[in-house]
């Protein structure tokens, strides 16, 4: 079972540099004193990246680019790629390779690859929960510092779909934007002036005023922001296919069925990034 | 009520680099392409950051560094410091600062508080668990790529302790270094031979067969990986206070306090940092 | 005389981040030896930035940050802002700052401001020349390697629009792509499955055949390829406001409004960027 | 026909590391959405770099490592090296590679090799127009922001020669440090005080009276600047022989000959750098 | 005949990147114009990397990267190891490579062997000079700014051991912090109670008296600052193997030895790093 | 009594990215936990930077940049500038500033203090050697890796004039190149037919047949290297002043004078960079 990943891989040579910085990180000055105190140079050793807990994967670019980083020969097969699921005890890949690059590698290895599969086994929930309705599951911008691009990434492992990556990306018009310009009108009609042609114009409402108000004007999509569902559903109703809808705000596990239930296209997440557990992996040798 | 923050703030030219980097990543190319087209230049807001949720504060240097490296002058008032612990709807800090930087740096300083703010509250519920034993919690290298500094410095707002920073820091014997050495004996005779005299030597142990041979050399620590509490407590008194002794493993806020009350002198939670859910703060305008 | 600037300044920290690195490239490890040799330390002096054609202004804030890197205190007076326009002897701006300053920043601070300005004049050129048609002049990402951001805010300030500023922003399909997916329909196919809500979907369509089949699709722009104008202007009609319409492929000077009065939404110019001659600007001692 | 290109290629690692920076800037935090929409994973495809107009080749390297950074068991076969030239329709390169490394690094690979090869073609017409003359075609200090040392080459490949690449590399004594200096001699005398031995010094003169009070001083070369041919002859005259004669200022492929036949040995361009439109060169896939 | 190097070679990928610094920092932004001048493309060359004096070898990673980052293909062949002794006269090591590659990589290969192993040397000689004491010779945080962590791998290398990295790795109480405290006991006290479980405590004392206060403390180590050798013998008796003992402050090799019969464990000295001649090693073709 | 600093302080741009550098490589990921546990946040202190030696200081600009990094605000007066002497226990500066910051700061600013004054030290001892005679001190490429602008800005602040900074700066062709061209005719006439024009040559020569052979060509300069001082007596006396003449090998403080005695323009020497013993400074509370 897997999902989509026909977006393909990262740019390698973005993982490996990330992998260095954290690698860096974790080394210290002095490196693994550990390991080079112990374990003596040149040994080679096996071991499997196993998982803990039942999840779905991502981020195996990461983890192979820090075993590699210290044994450019090191073999890293993968058994259960990026996007597919796994159940506990399952080998996501297995590693040969210099016994002191499979230690002084594991834990960034395994620090990109538990937040990645955490973000991607999270999403997927969100995703089952709402199987064969039309809402996909969305990210926001709500990110850790640093990895964003990782973690939208880790989305789409999941099942989901991303939201904006900067806010470059496209104009969404929130509350404070509106109160600065004086009004959701004055507002619109600023955004749709100055908007480039290849940005869409997204526009947050609160209740159906707001919304009869935005869809006025020639906008791409409307974020239903803490709405219950029944003003949801109406809400759907009176876009009515025109724009994309949008629902965000106090959503989780409990209710995102009752919310995609409504017939919004989209709900979006920002727990999906911000509070997703590890998914438990571990490196054991054999 | 605040937990201890004497070890003061984090160098600034450190979060100011560091905010500087999060704020490229959200602004992409473009900008605040939705600010710039809608909120006139030159106006001022008031805003301020409160708490949706309880928990506890970290971060606040990054969120006032996001907002004055676009307006230099910007009045941010902390009215509850890293450290302090709030109530849902609690004001934490309030700036006063031009319109757009308000907006533009809004994102990456509430993404910083969030999550540091979420790695002290997690840490503050198992401090407040093991209140008055012996036990003090502690983190381990089991962070998000590129934020280890940072959310070391939020464990210890939340009132815990830290672990090893880097691989460099202290040696930590492990199974799989026993292994690659050939048994526990030779490997922390390894060890013993060659750890600089400032460097500090734990050991990990499954049962107390390992604990009894770990303690006949000179070692620092102990880390009881993964026993029941009746075996923890049994460790304990072998150790005898004659080393430190570290529990981990399985440990949740569910288990603790149990945990704690064998005497162990430190629990160490990789979830500290690895699966924090943010704090939830919001900005909210005057 | 100004085109419209109202999208606001760039980041100061950017620019000031790019200003550092090339003055470390045109100092050289030396430093500016001629000046060290020959002027005193300490004295002060004035100057003009001067205006030696006609032309269109963009880029001040990198001069004034590349004299204000070697002299914080020193006064830059704007004459003319970003966007406003020039003609040949106009004063841009004064600057009293120290003699060394004004000597060691010069080359980097004219090079900035010479090379922007020469965007937004070729830009202007042509936004004139399109005047009181519906076309807007727009950019492409033919830019030059490490200047994309700076080069777009200076078609800003020339009265031009920005398309993508880089691969992410949005789809457009191209003859190669098309290629590649076997089919201009398997290709938007494939394309309208996959693409985020925030983005938005154009189609690059060599003749009115291709054109037809690509609007039998939820597309949001074509792009009008190398079409003779009596062409274009049947494609416009086709379109009829459906999506818009982008001419691009051997448009010059010479027959741009040609092109601007088939009807058209944007014409776009790769060699606004990359083709752009400086505008001669100098510094000048009072 | 080619140009001198004796002098080699650029270092490999200062190549790779501009194409990352430049790729970087280029894909944005999502990467190239379209390519990975459209096209599958894996397949290959070959294309060649064409002109599409007559002119001076410099930069395979850096397409070259465009492509290389995504596929590197990419073929690269190079039909015209730099420093060649190219007609119209003429085939520079071939590739064969991954379908979507092809298409990921397009855009990346012409940037550089237009730019570079448009600034080798604008510096091989004005080589070509003093062909037979004494004088070499200089480029100056005004380069764009990051690509100098780039710049510098392609110059060099279009048969020119380089001026100073940075401040450190000579001393260049100019109106306003005369002005500073409190007059010619002074500075001279300045300079050729605390001048190194391995640097040259070189005076900027206006009019023959400055010209024979600087060649009364141990200094290597004179910039007679913004003279007409009749004064330049004069000066050349003057200084017969004994120092380097540099012209500048106001010179364009009209007159370039007619300075040319003063006698001067160099002539530096500013524009070579900072006003060369590109080549035009595509990728034709095949 | 060689000192323990068994803790290993320093990560290639940090080795690489401050080779490429160092590389860029010698070539400049025009290269190597002498070789590129006067030595053809493609020709190889044979030379030996020979010892102009006695001492130990540490840096040779440095050398090879130098060389294989402009020649992937070099042949790097080391004759004496880092670690090792070498006469005058010895080889170190062989290279073949191109010969622009040996002339260009020369200067940065030698300046990083050639300070090393300088600093190995210094080492050895104290090493050597406290045989069989039980005094280790350890290094300082005095430090070439850049350079910490190789040169603390070359104080290994000759013999020696290191002392902290930074000012994470130990706590290290010296005058002005107690004098900031308040007094001796104040300052151990509030270090005792906030040192993490993996950090050492290491007090400096400079008297006997402040000797039996630091020791009524449960402190890891004392530094014996400035003691002539007959107060350094009361204090190693005094202390009776309860900490660690380390004697700093006007140390040579002239009464090193006469420290360590005072039955120190360890004798730090600053001048190891900080003022270590250079050794003498040169690059002589074949 | 000070030598000549005429050309003028380092960049702060640049000071300030080198200390930041070197702050965390000292600080480390958990920063001064000795300070941060002992001394309370907020107190102020005052120190004097004192001279333990005679010597001659360089580097103030990194001793103000390290404590100011921590604390904006602090005063940091001279006494003696760069380029000035002293005598052991002279007061260089004085700094009044957070208690946190002098403690956290300083081990960096002596760092780069000892360094870059131990360097102007021995500088300086040569240059006195060579009093009143036409000799002037030089150092070389010699230099650690990183440092090489900051080592040749000391050698200035002790008297010294600087070679090339790098490769780019001038022609230096010495033996292998020679061998490489098949012989030194052969070398120096590539050299001059492709040297641009603000570039000398210098040619490298054992002996005065070859010296002979070099000055045939338009040369500037002759590097005499390894000779007796009868010979260099020779070969000043061949030369005649017709070009700048350099005598390098072998030459220390014992044998400096009466090299210079033989009428070489330059001395230069190696060890001023890479074997400069530190200038023993240290920093005292008062």
């Amino acid at each position: 079972m897997s999902h989509e990943s026909a977006a393909g891989q990262l740019p390698q040579f973005l993982v490996y540099r990330a992998v260095a910085a954290a690698l860096e990180e974790d080394l210290g000055p002095a490196g693994d004193i550990t390991t080079n105190a112990i374990v003596p140079e040149g040994g080679h050793a096996k071991a499997a990246i196993v998982a803990r807990a039942e999840g779905w994967i991502a981020g195996l670019q990461f983890a192979e680019a820090a075993f590699k980083t210290f044994d450019h020969g090191a073999d890293f097969d993968v058994a259960v790629a990026d996007g597919g699921g796994v159940e506990s005890g399952d080998t996501i890949a297995t590693i040969e390779a210099e016994a002191r690059a499979l230690l002084t590698g594991e834990r960034v290895a395994l620090n990109f690859l538990g937040h990645l599969s955490g973000v991607a086994t999270l999403t997927s929930s969100f995703v089952r929960a709402v199987k064969e309705t039309r809402a996909r599951i969305c990210c926001t911008r709500k990110t850790l510092p640093g990895l964003r691009t990782f973690e939208k990434y880790a989305v789409r492992m999941g099942g989901g779909v991303n939201h904006r990556f900067t806010l470059s990306d496209a104009i969404l018009i929130k509350d404070n934007h509106i109160a600065a310009a004086g009004g959701l009108k004055a507002a619109i009609e600023s955004a749709t002036a100055r908007a480039g042609h290849t940005v869409k114009i997204e526009v947050e409402v609160d209740n159906l005023d707001q919304l009869e108000t935005a869809l006025r004007h020639p906008i791409d999509a409307v974020l239903l922001d803490n709405m219950d569902t029944a003003t949801l559903s109406r809400a759907v109703k009176l876009v009515d296919g025109r724009v994309t809808t949008e629902a965000s705000g106090g959503i989780g596990l409990e209710n995102v069925r009752e919310v995609a239930e409504t017939g919004v296209d989209l709900i979006s997440i920002g727990s999906l990034t911000h509070s997703a557990p590890a998914l438990d992996v571990a490196l054991d040798w054999s």
